[in-house]
């Protein structure tokens, strides 16, 4: 099958919320023994989760966190002030279990696993890790390279449509690969991706490439007008078409933020509640809501990132972010970190007593 | 001895943070694998629980909640929409394992003490729960009742002012009879205990009754009025001594504000890290750095509470908050929540590597 049938078929896979359930977990909300919305943001958490997963149970045991992982052609325009080799660096770092990410989804009990579609290096064979009891395994890193990094997209496409296409699928087919997962994270690891991730922002939401160009992982303001410029530039050369989101994608996107859209839908399929990272994330989660519209629903903001574009990007998707810890690391740190708080939410529900169970008086009327 | 006298001992053994630790601490964060300050306030948690608990690794393991419970002889002046008899229905309830505390406190990881120090019922003998393998054993219940609740303090004092210490004292030593701790904090169930707290705001932050006083667990505007005039006649007819944080606490507090205060100093004197809830942890805070001046350097703001004053008193205390989640529960169920934020922090700093171990290329000068 073309690859585009094959993303084709899976969208089709993809149904709306159940609101049946929706209303029974409202309901159940307010029988439990506490004032009404005293619990907030915990309380919508756990409804909305009911209705999508489909269950009046909603569950977080299963966390996921996906990491892809890709280069970028337009590290060259002096975008990151990092070199290029920290992506496959930090690739093997993650493997061996000591990157922010890995340490964080540990602590929150998310299985990582590792997806490379396209980092600018030859991996030697990945040995699974030996046989572990621990209820999180040490993260497992899949291929499914795409390219060696895209082309850079201020002179000309990142990547063929093909290529964009097939990044998506590889983050759908890493997830659906799962035995079952409950709460799905994206993260991401690739020198330069606020680039094309500020494109995309563009692109969506109507940001001006200066408004949607922040520091990334350090830049100077000199060094950030620069990255501004670039980011006009390729928007200019491209002219990529918003109603084709795989074109925008292809033309100045990144392979990694396709695998994160594909994660995103994969996750939708399988029907667990997603949970967005960074600015980055929410580039690929606008791509995502083109693709599939309404998938927002199925989403949840982890956080709010310190990049300034993010918070616009999150509006934009209607999304409010759970945490906001000053963050900006990326790799999926934030989405792990907020998978405790949809933690806290299924669990008060699931738990909780109401007021009839517990023998505890009413308010007055 | 008396009270006052072993409250007096108590708060000399209280000392200053490890500033070696704190910049050891930096230095370390510093030279993890990561941009610099790109997981923010994670870093700065990590950072001053190393001086708190005076350790080069940070610890989260141990985390403790005790929820103070006491009534109130306000109660009478229909300050709460709630009947008094919910305070002990919750904590049987709570002793069952059933309430919002309970549960989020289970999902976070966090044993839970309830603490009578002052609830208006007599209680049957408590039962310690069979024995369990769970890592989180059962709520246990203490008894350290110094009264069956406080007087009216819209018509003088709310209690005497041994009443006040013994309430303190029973905080402080419930803290210290227990093996360790890494991480304590304060929750509390008492109708109508938003009323002492909008007293104590007053007293400290400068607040008019009206600013310091919020809808509570659900008063309509009319109610909310009369529950500032009420704080307005007490704050009168007791004219509280600023100066003496304990007159102030026996005149317009409660007994389970006590404990709460006191339980701040044991987990100060214990060297863990302090976790605040909402708004009457925080009026609890306020006495509670008075008695010891400092101490909020012990201190996390939990969360960001819906009552309208919380935010005010923390901002007098010098304290941001971590979560803000719309939530207006009390029991301490922001606080235990909050522990997963200084679990990750703690968690990242002390597994993640550094640039060197990792083999990562630093960022170009």
């Amino acid at each position: 099958m073309k690859p585009e049938n094959a993303l084709r078929e899976y969208l089709a896979q993809i149904g709306p919320l159940n609101r049946v359930l929706e209303e029974k977990a409202w309901e159940r909300e307010m029988a439990l023994a506490k004032p009404a919305r005293s619990l907030g943001l915990l309380e919508d958490i756990a409804v909305r989760l009911s209705s999508i997963q489909n269950s009046a149970q909603p569950r977080h045991e299963r966390k996921l966190m996906v990491v892809c992982a890709g280069d970028h052609g337009v590290w060259e325009e002096g975008v990151s002030p990092w070199p290029q080799s920290v992506t496959y660096q930090q690739v093997l770092n993650f493997s061996k279990g000591g990157g922010a990410i890995t340490t964080i989804s540990k602590s929150a009990g998310v299985k990582v696993i590792l997806l490379d579609v396209g980092v600018n290096y030859e991996f030697p064979p990945f040995e699974d890790p030996p046989f572990s009891e621990e209820k999180i395994p040490p993260p497992r890193r899949v291929s499914r390279k795409v390219a060696f990094g895209t082309k850079n997209l201020a002179k000309g496409p990142a990547m063929s449509r093909e290529e964009a296409v097939l990044s998506i699928l590889a983050g759908i087919e890493t997830v659906l690969a799962e035995p079952g997962v409950d709460l799905t994270g994206a993260g991401e690891m690739g020198i330069a991706n606020t680039t094309p991730s500020s494109c995309i922002a563009c692109v969506y939401t109507g940001l001006s490439a200066d408004e949607a160009t922040g520091i990334g992982s350090g830049l100077n303001e000199e060094q950030r007008q620069n990255k501004a410029r670039v980011v006009e530039k390729a928007l200019k050369i491209n002219a990529p078409d918003p109603g084709d989101p795989l074109d925008v994608l292809a033309k100045v996107g990144g392979l990694e933020l396709g695998a994160m859209c594909g994660v995103y839908l994969g996750a939708a399929i399988r029907r667990s509640g997603i949970v967005i990272d960074g600015f980055i994330g929410a580039a690929s989660a606008l791509i995502a809501e083109k693709l599939s519209p309404g998938i927002t629903r199925y989403m949840f903001a982890g956080h709010k990132s310190k990049e300034k574009a993010h918070i616009k990007v999150l509006e934009h998707l209607n999304l409010r972010p759970l945490l906001d810890l000053n963050m900006c690391l990326g790799e999926g740190s934030g989405a792990a970190a907020a998978m405790l708080i949809l933690q806290l939410s299924c669990d008060h529900f699931n738990n909780m007593r109401t007021f009839e169970e517990s023998a505890v008086d009413h308010r007055n009327p």
